[in-house]
């Protein structure tokens, strides 16, 4: 199958290094197994409107004090909300909601860690983060302590 | 920018003609100003897991009784939230959330309109949509009377 | 237990008689057995703002178009998720979500049917819906035909 | 206006002493102005299943690690959406999703102070907690270190 025009591309946006701390584990409850990792701290670095003529880069930091709520639903795929802030080198916060899902195969291994990230930014020059919307991976770069979130606009 | 490896790809999955009758016009409210497009009916046709080694082809209609909840944010972006039901031609029923934004230029002309879309499908054969994030494209074919929805998935 | 002041009080603010159709049966997925209740119609009368000293009454139809999304969860509650709308007879349309939990007995009899309802209202005679909480009951009264929901203003 | 029977009420269930930390303004944004208050701590008590013949007190701790999302909508009306965890003396992590609202007249001073209260617990002893809506109040107890929250069951 193939659509003839308008295909969207994905372009990479930007790179953040998640901290963790140690999981706590809530529990199976009624929609499935609950689990939350607490984000401590981390940086980021990437670049706006990478689709335009005009693509700026911008950096900062993780702030401590988000968390990845994790559910482990019955068909064994496990849902991840993340809600964490990053703020930029310039003094500006951003809000980040990062909807993962990580779906592994018989052995356990992760065969897609894929998620829908929404962006909420003030008016200025972050603003075009609220007018996009955006792919992102999940990468456990070391187990317990980061993940690296690349994440791509959709354009 | 670019990012080494893992690089997610977007390949075509459905795409679904949608009717829809006149839009209601709720005017502003606390979060923008609210508009509503009902869904009338429509047919769809797509291949699932076009990613894997055995891609299935599925198509069904789009059925009546959803809408389009829309909101003209303050800084001109439209949001939609559409929610409604596709039923395959083998009598199964697939929730659709298709979470959009419509960005437009100075002039009023649409310069973006992307979408997250979430579905959620029953145990069986269309399992595979609950496990796997999608990216849209929204067009107008007939103004007010059908728009054509393509979605993406993200892998 | 008891607290000392400002204990809040609830208000009957309005009643509807929401006409339905027959369930569809999406059967059970990721994270319950779904089923959607079309709604076709309906009427509602109540009064705003009846915490104060000028209340108003208000009255007019159900929208046909919306529906009432269900989950059973694991834990035997069923979740619904009801989106429609309700159009006044001086013409403004308002938007309602209402978020029940039915909980049944051994013997399958409802001991609990309660809801959270959020009003979403244009500027003018009913913002006054969009700066409060409503706390909603269920009640069946022709089963598969017509739904009576009651909501009361938490003040 | 009266409604003939099965009124709801609210009964008290617990009552939170919230601590906060300073709050992070990030600005105005496309749904409003954005602010973030951070929670850092607290203490809980009350009694699960008040409505029953069997009341149980419960008690705990806030964890850090909180916040409370909230945003002003043009309409002058403060929305809150604190997402934070109780964890209970012995041992049971709780999650809180307090949705609310603060509505102030011309002069400032706060006229409504309301919230709609989700629980997800794990399955267990506090189970019933997943089974009801709680409606809350809230009240700033020493303003920029503790709120006090108190969530009502509507039954």
């Amino acid at each position: 199958m193939s659509f003839s025009n308008t295909e969207p591309r994905l372009l990479p946006c930007w790179e953040a290094e998640v901290l963790i701390s140690k999981t706590r584990v809530n529990g199976p409850g009624p929609l499935g197994v609950r689990n939350v990792v607490p984000i401590t701290g981390g940086t980021f670095k990437g670049v706006l409107a990478p689709e335009s003529a005009d693509p700026r880069p911008f950096k900062g930091v993780v702030l401590p004090g988000g968390f990845d709520l994790q559910r482990e639903r019955r068909d064994g795929v496990k849902e991840l909300e993340a809600i964490y802030h990053m703020q930029t080198d310039d003094g500006v916060t951003i809000e980040i909601r990062n909807h993962a899902m990580v779906v592994k195969d018989e052995t356990g291994q992760p065969t897609y860690r894929r998620s829908h990230i929404r962006v909420e930014a003030p008016e200025g020059p972050y603003a075009w983060l609220n007018t996009r919307f955006f792919l992102g991976t999940v990468e456990s770069a070391r187990p317990g302590e980061m993940v690296i979130i690349r994440s791509f606009v959709a354009v």
